[in-house]
């Protein structure tokens, strides 16, 4: 069994350092633990007093009653020496260190962490961090930030990544904006003990993680990282966010982490060579993740588009060339399909630009002709429909999206919002990805995410070989999809 | 007098193919002009009524009793050259074609556009268009787009491209959401006539204009091109948004609007060469247009940061040199200001990391000892701050921005909101914009945004030279500010 296991579903977990007080850092662990439906034991430790968030609390973690399979220590970090020994004792195997001071500030703090991981080294005690808020795991209910964090969506997407932001700002962006579900998340802090290659080898074989997304600032054992994410991209896609591109940035991970960043070209060959794909930015990351969980990997590089505007249309081209996409010429079939909502003087291509066609005969039978037409064409792989949210192309688009997914499960779907009205931008946002159609605010982002599932398909790695097991052709609606949280 | 001059500032205003049917294209305009609050003479021009939406309505151009300065005319294709002959009849000298089916689409449509040209040359009119959905100017009250639009909020920005994106989709986009105040707006269609070269020349003397920034797919006169944007950028910052950097891209256009749309290479060059800044998107369009408006540029290279994550940091690190951005060492004084809310064993440098003072000290002091220690250095040009929107780093983000702006009034300041709650996200970005703080949502983004400026002022071009007459050296409170929409 892998180390990380305890990490993500243990049977107890013990909080070291918990306490009575909101907003104090022992407090908001022991209560994101209840928050997420934890089903374990939890055994609060604080000598101060005898009950927090309504668990019996104890006075040393020599004193819990049961065992405890992992340790979250919310410890000043001059105290961490003193809870490895303690932890030994006790018998605990598996450990979290939040407190920060150590490798990430320079000679004194990386003294002190060498300390403490040889200490942890002879008793057999696997740490993730120091500096690392943990794991979330919305399977079992664990999620052990440092900060507050609502019950997020279950589903398939595994993140992780040194940053702590994970399990906190982004854990919340994408529970409020984005909407994938996740499967298990891990803050890894200094990387001290575990690390991205742990990481990679437990989630490979982690049949509940569908897609991998992980954010790196460099990785320590080159060879081994290379054959667990070359096994991992065997299994599932996997998107890779380096940072370290330029030299200021390798300096600043190196006071950050103390990461060295090595050289960005090699990442950048390794990891295409590994059959991952490198994402430029967060914002990237889950865009991908998004069309990754919710769609299938199109068969083809061609691509057919539907836009509002010419704009659109043109946007789209630009980029299509950028991520290895092309717009195939429309079949004689696709043409008359399309040529029923076309007026004559507007010509039947692809992209299609269909405002004319918008104003003859309303949104709804415009986009509804056209995207089927192009859907049905066999050289069409994957259909994107590009939006402008104005009163005069409001339409009800799942009415468009319901029956082009029901009628092509095996094409990936995307729409494009491209401007209109805020409000209208977060209402359809939430009504297509709440059905599983993900949508972005440009052509560049939709076809920079078609791109890169194109990508993980052609290499023959990822998802798509093992499709039939282990995912659908498409969760048109997806796990909790429809419970949205605002 | 600049041609124009009456197509934004008409005395008086015509819409031939006026309609008492609300969603028809001649209602919408009509409506919109009254929307926007125009001054002048509205003159309805439909044989078949006599009033609409309160104005008496004219059977033809020629009934009008007062002169038309500007004319729309929302009229089939195959009606345009009618309408040049009653338009010349009737002494109308300006004139916009918004229907489509011209050089847009193919040999037919060309030769109807050479023809509609040909006699408007001879009868002295000029033509913004065919396929041009107009313009709209906050000052004098005209929109004549044939979609919907709200009233817009005023202030110094004034865009233009073929697309009529930006008089629909986007204008609204940016008035819900990106909130900068709009000058002027023109979408020049086909450019038959009026063109890039007219609107920069009417922009760069246009007083009311401080910042320009334009979409393009190619222009038709290099020469004059060149001359006309290096007048413009030499008077204020030109931002230029230019598509067809791939070889699909241009193809796309030729079909779109039938423009060449030259080497992309080229393009790139002149823009430099001319003092004006290329942008890769609409995205970045607007978060240079929003800064440009609202900050003063920045006098050097040194940005400070200050963040509530390490992530913040690295991400800032890594684009910096990208964007021609450094981050300055502390000077000693700073360092000793920066000591003030730090913990002991944080290290003071820029970028900031200030978790641990943030859990030491509260959000407020943390940032606001850091911050106003990182403005006060004199290295530091430009000082951006970090936020993750989560319960645990909640403050009253002005009385962080407020002080600042009072007391560096001539360095930029720019938020970014990296993460976090969706709806705290909306809210944040709502009151810093309101009070004229760009808000980005990655670190990159800010950085690229400063950067922009930076490039500005370095080139000696832009507004820095001309600050004291057309631009304000800070609006902290940007028109219609407090007035949000949503």
């Amino acid at each position: 069994m892998s180390a990380l296991e305890k990490f993500f579903c243990p049977g107890s977990v013990a909080v070291v350092g918990a306490s009575r007080t909101p907003g104090k850092a022992g407090h908001t662990i022991v209560r994101n633990i209840l928050e997420f439906g934890f089903r374990g034991d939890i055994y609060p430790v604080n000598p101060g007093c005898e009950e927090i968030l309504g668990l019996r609390s104890y006075a040393s973690i020599g004193e819990v009653p049961g065992p405890v399979d992992l340790a979250i220590g919310v410890l000043p970090r001059r105290q961490t020496l003193d809870l490895i020994t303690e932890c030994a004792h006790a018998g605990v195997r598996s450990l979290i260190i939040p407190a920060a001071g150590f490798s990430d500030v320079g000679a004194e703090g990386r003294e002190l962490e060498r300390e403490v991981m040889e200490a942890a080294r002879a008793a057999g005690i696997r740490v993730m961090g120091p500096n690392s808020i943990g794991t979330v795991c919305t399977g079992c209910g664990i999620a052990t930030p440092i900060v507050t964090l609502d019950r997020m969506r279950p589903g398939g997407v595994s993140l992780f990544g040194q940053t702590g932001m994970l399990a906190s700002g982004f854990a919340r962006w994408i529970q409020t904006s984005e909407r994938f579900g996740i499967n298990k998340i891990a803050c890894l802090g200094n990387k001290a003990d575990l690390d991205e290659n742990d990481m990679l080898e437990y989630l490979a074989t982690d049949d509940t993680t569908r897609v991998i997304g992980f954010y790196t600032e460099g990785v320590s054992n080159g060879r081994r990282f290379a054959e667990a994410l070359r096994a991992a991209a065997g299994a599932k896609p996997v998107l890779v966010l380096k940072s370290g591109r330029t030299a200021g940035g390798r300096k600043a991970i190196a006071s950050h982490t103390g990461a060295l960043a090595g050289s960005d070209e090699v990442y950048s060959g390794l990891i295409e060579q590994c059959g991952a794909r490198r994402v430029a930015d967060f914002e990237e990351l889950f865009d991908c993740a998004k069309a990754l969980e919710w769609q299938p990997l199109p068969a083809g590089d061609g691509v057919g588009i539907v836009s509002i505007t010419g704009l659109g249309c043109v946007l789209a081209a630009d980029s299509a060339s950028r991520y290895g996409l092309r717009f195939p010429r429309p079949a004689p079939r696709t043409v008359e399909a399309m040529r029923g909502a076309l007026p004559d003087w507007v010509p039947a291509s692809n992209p299609a630009d269909i405002w004319a066609a918008i104003e003859a005969r309303g949104p709804k039978e415009a986009y509804g002709l056209v995207a089927s037409a192009l859907a049905d064409d066999p050289d069409v792989h994957s259909l994107v429909a590009i939006f402008t949210l104005i009163p005069e192309s409001s339409l009800d688009v799942m009415e468009l999206f319901g029956p082009l997914a029901e009628s092509h499960p095996e094409k990936p779907l995307a729409a494009v919002l491209m401007s209109g009205d805020a409000l209208m931008y977060a209402e359809w946002k939430r009504t297509l990805e709440g059905n599983g159609i993900p949508a972005y605010h440009s052509p560049e982002r939709a076809l920079r995410a078609l791109g890169a599932m194109r990508a993980l398909n052609r290499k023959g790695m990822g998802a798509a070989d093992a499709a039939p097991a282990t995912q659908p052709a498409r969760s048109i609606t997806p796990p909790l999809g429809s419970r949205d949280v605002r």
